[in-house]
C-alpha cells in the first residue's frame, strides 16, 4: 500500500480533475526553487532528492484511495472517466535536479518536473514537503560542522534530536540530512537502518537512576559494555560522577555531560581526568546546543571531542521553514513554448526550463541562471542534470554516502566569507540576457493582452 | 511489518540490553512533561495521544529488526538471550495521561508509563517525539483561532501547512492537531483520510497559468465546478481577477487572495463584489499568516470570511520545539516504592507517580500537581486518566473529533487574559505539600548517601 500518493494538498487533485475534465493535458514544466534563503544562511545544501525519486517511481492509487476521493464533496461532478484515469496513474514524465549535496542559493531550481499536466500538479505537495525539510536541516547541519571544526580540528557531531524533531517520521528523515551535511552519525536506529549510515549513543539519566546510586549504576554499565563505555556524569554532580567513572573503570570510552556550563564544565572535567591519567578518555558536550554555542566554545578552547545536538538541528530551529515553491515555467504548445510567469506583487517567476553554470576559478565565483538552451560548457559546470526520463530512472541515483562527499567538496571551493554563521555579502547569481529577454517579453505579450 | 518500532535512539536499547544482562527489570514510573512553556504561549493544548496508544498496541520487533541490531557494534557483548527477549517483546504496562485537547501548563505529566524497566525505557523516543510535536502544533493553531474569532465573529481556519511541514509524515499529523485546536479542517487528503476530517482547498496559481488568459482559465473551472468554484484571483491583477470571475459566472463560493497587502486588497474586492450584487461570495485570505497578522486584521475590521493558514501553523514557525521530557520517578521495590529524581543544574524534578487537581469556580483558578495517592475530588477534577492496564486499553479512546469539543469547553473555562496572544501573568501551578515533602526526603537521603 502506498499511502504517500495521499500526502497532496486537495487542490492539486481538485485541480487534476478538473484538467481531466476539460481535456487538457499538455506537456508542461514546472520548477521547484526557494525564493530567499532565511536570514542568516548565506547557502543551501540540497537534501531530499533520493525520497522524491523514490516517490516518483511508486506513485500510484489503489482502490480504496480513489473510492475515498469519489465520496468527497469536491469530486460531486467529476465524471467516472477520471477515477479510472487514476486507477492506472503513474508518474510518465521527465525528472531534472540538482544532486543531493550540492551548495544553492535562492532562485535556482532545485527539480524541474516536464510531465502532462496532471502529473505535474499531483506531485506538487509531496515534493515540496521533502525537499523543503531535508535541504533546511542539511543547510542547518552543515553551519554546526563548521562550527565544530571552526579551530581546523575534526570533531564529530552526533545527530540526537529525534525527541524534538516534528514526529517520528521527521526524526528519521532530519537524521538523514544531518549526516548527509557532515553528521559523524545519529541515534535513531531506524534513520541508521534505512539508510546504512552509522548509529550512535551514548546513555541517559534514567539508567543512573535506574539503581541504588551512581557508583553502583556506572559499575553495572560498565559490567556489560566493558571498554566502549561512555558514562553521563551530571546526574547529581559532575565531579562526583566522573570520579566513580573512574572508580568502577580501569578504561572507558568517555564521559558526557548534558547540563550547567559546558565550557567551565568540560575544562574541569578535563583536569580531572588528565589528572588521573585518564587522557584517553574523550568528552562529549550536549544540552540544546547550536553553532553559536558550539563556535563560542570552540573559541574559548574548550577541551571537547564530541558534540551531540539534537534540537536545534533536527527542527532547523531559528529558521524551522524553507519557502520553496514549485512554479510552472513553460508549456509545449504544438509548434512552439509558451512560457509561463507569475506577476503576483513581490512573487514574480522567471519563464522557461532553465540550466544553473556554476563559475569556478579555483574557487566558485558566481552563478548564471540560463534558459535551459543556453551552453556555457567551456567556461563553467551546469548544476542541473536529468534523471527520469519517460518515468524511468536513467541514472544510478547518489545514495546519502555519496550526497555527503558531495557536500564537503562543494563547501571547500566555497568563497570563504559564505562558511560564516553571520549574514555576509551575497553570493552573487546572475540571470543570463537571453532569460531576461523571454521573462520581458512576456510581461509585454500580457499587458498587451489585457489591454 | 511495524517499523515504528525503531524510530528509537541507540540508548534505550542498549540501555535495555544493560537491564537485561544485569538482569534487573523492576517495575518503575516515568513521567512524560514539559518543563517550561515557549514564549509566549500562556498554555499548551495536549495533543497525540491516541498516536502514542495505536504505537504501544502494536509494538514488537521483527526478525529483520533483530537482526540489524545484533550486528551493530553497540550490541557485540549482549547475549543472544537478550534478541530473543526482544523476539517476543511487547508493552505490558500501565498508562496514564491526560486527554488529548485539555488545556495544560508546564511541570504537568502529559503521559505517565508504569511497566517493567526495559519496556519503559524502549518507548521514550517515539513518545517524546509525537507528543512534542502535535502538542505544539495544537498549541499554536488554538492561538490561530483565538485571533481568527477575536471580534466574537466565527470564522472559519484552514490548514494549508502541508508543503511547509517537516516531511510528508509531519503534514499529516500537523493537520490532525491544528483540527483538534479547532481549524475547520485541512487540504492535506491522508490527513483527511486517515483521520476523517474535512479536507479542503480552493485552487491553485498553475491552473490561471495553464491556459491562455486568466478569463479562459476561470471559465473552464467554473464549466467544472459551477457554484462550488473558489477563484484565486491574484495571479496577475487582483481587480481583473474578481471582474473575471464575475465575467464567468453567475453564482460562485469565493475568491482567494494569496499575496500582497491582505486588509487593503480585501476591502477593495469586498467593494467590488457588493456594488455588483454578489455579497453571498466568500473572501479568503492566505499568505504565510500567522495569529498576529489575522488578530491585526480583524483589528481592522477586514472583510474576511476565511483563512488559509499554512507554514506558520504546521511548523509553528515562533516557537519550533516543545522541550517535553520522560522522567523516572519511582522504582517499586519489594515492599514499598523508591522515589526517583534529578538534581542536575536547572533541571531538578519531582518524584513520585503524581495527579494533577484542577480547582475551578465556573472559572479554573489554578492547578495543584500532588502524589497519586492524594484526593481532593471533593473540591476539584482530576486531569489524569488511566488508557491502559497490564497492556490493554481499557477505555474507549477518544478520536480527534471528541478531543475538538474538549478543547472548546476547556479554554471557554480559562480565564480571559490567559487568552491573549502575548504573555500574561502564568497560570497557577501549586505543588502539594505531601510533594514537596517527599522531594525534600529524597534529597535529604541522597546527600547523605554522598557524606
Amino acid at each position: 500500500m502506498n499511502e504517500e500518493t495521499l500526502i497532496v494538498d486537495l487542490y492539486e487533485l481538485t485541480m487534476a480533475a478538473g484538467y481531466f475534465e476539460q481535456q487538457y493535458n499538455p506537456t508542461v514544466t514546472f520548477e521547484l526553487f526557494i525564493r530567499e534563503l532565511p536570514e542568516p544562511r548565506n547557502y543551501l545544501v540540497t537534501a531530499g532528492l533520493e525520497q522524491v525519486i523514490e516517490y516518483l517511481q511508486n506513485l500510484s492509487f489503489n482502490s480504496g484511495q480513489i473510492e475515498y476521493l469519489r465520496n468527497l464533496p469536491s469530486f460531486k461532478n467529476i465524471s467516472q472517466a477520471f477515477f479510472d484515469y487514476l486507477s492506472t496513474f503513474h508518474f510518465s514524465g521527465n525528472m531534472y535536479a540538482i544532486p543531493e549535496g550540492t551548495i544553492v542559493f535562492a532562485n535556482e531550481p532545485l527539480i524541474q518536473i516536464e510531465a502532462p499536466l496532471i502529473e505535474a500538479q499531483i506531485v506538487e505537495t509531496y515534493l515540496l514537503s521533502m525537499i523543503n525539510f531535508q535541504t533546511m536541516v542539511a543547510s542547518k547541519a552543515a553551519r554546526v560542522i563548521h562550527a565544530a571544526t571552526s579551530d581546523g580540528q575534526q570533531r564529530g557531531v552526533m545527530e540526537f534530536g529525534s525527541r524534538r524533531a516534528h514526529g517520528p517520521e521527521a526524526s528519521v528523515l532530519a537524521a538523514r540530512a544531518a549526516y548527509l551535511a557532515g553528521f559523524m552519525g545519529t541515534s535513531n536506529v531506524l534513520a541508521g537502518k534505512r539508510f546504512d549510515i552509522p548509529v550512535l549513543g551514548t546513555t541517559a539519566h534514567s539508567w543512573t537512576m535506574a539503581f541504588e546510586s551512581e557508583e553502583d549504576a556506572f559499575r553495572r554499565y560498565q559490567d556489560v559494555f566493558k571498554e566502549k563505555a561512555t558514562f553521563l556524569i551530571d546526574t547529581y554532580d559532575t565531579v562526583q560522577g566522573v570520579e566513580n567513572a573512574m572508580k568502577v573503570a580501569d578504561d572507558f570510552l568517555a564521559v558526557r555531560i548534558d547540563s550547567g556550563d559546558l565550557a567551565e564544565e568540560a575544562r574541569k572535567i578535563r583536569k580531572i581526568l588528565d589528572r588521573n591519567g585518564r587522557q584517553e578518555v574523550k568528552i562529549i558536550l550536549s544540552s540544546d546546543l547550536n553553532e553559536y554555542k558550539i563556535q563560542d566554545m570552540i573559541r574559548k578552547q574548550t577541551p571537547v571531542d564530541y558534540f551531540g545536538v539534537g534540537t536545534q538541528v533536527a527542527t532547523s530551529f531559528d529558521a524551522p521553514a524553507l519557502q520553496a515553491v514549485y512554479k510552472m515555467v513553460e508549456i509545449a504548445a504544438k509548434d512552439h513554448v509558451q512560457y509561463r510567469a507569475k506577476f503576483s506583487r513581490n512573487k514574480v517567476t522567471l519563464p522557461g526550463r532553465k540550466q544553473i553554470w556554476r563559475f569556478a576559478n579555483r574557487q566558485v565565483s558566481h552563478d548564471l541562471i540560463c534558459n535551459s538552451d543556453e551552453d556555457y560548457s567551456n567556461q563553467a559546470f551546469p548544476l542541473i542534470r536529468q534523471y527520469i526520463r519517460k518515468g524511468k530512472v536513467i541514472v544510478d541515483v547518489p545514495d546519502v554516502r555519496q550526497a555527503r562527499r558531495v557536500v564537503a567538496d562543494h563547501l571547500q571551493q566555497l568563497p570563504q566569507s559564505l562558511l560564516s554563521l553571520t549574514k555576509k555579502e551575497t553570493y552573487p547569481v546572475k540571470i543570463s540576457s537571453k532569460l531576461m529577454n523571454i521573462l520581458n517579453s512576456l510581461k509585454n505579450q500580457m499587458e498587451n493582452k489585457e489591454v
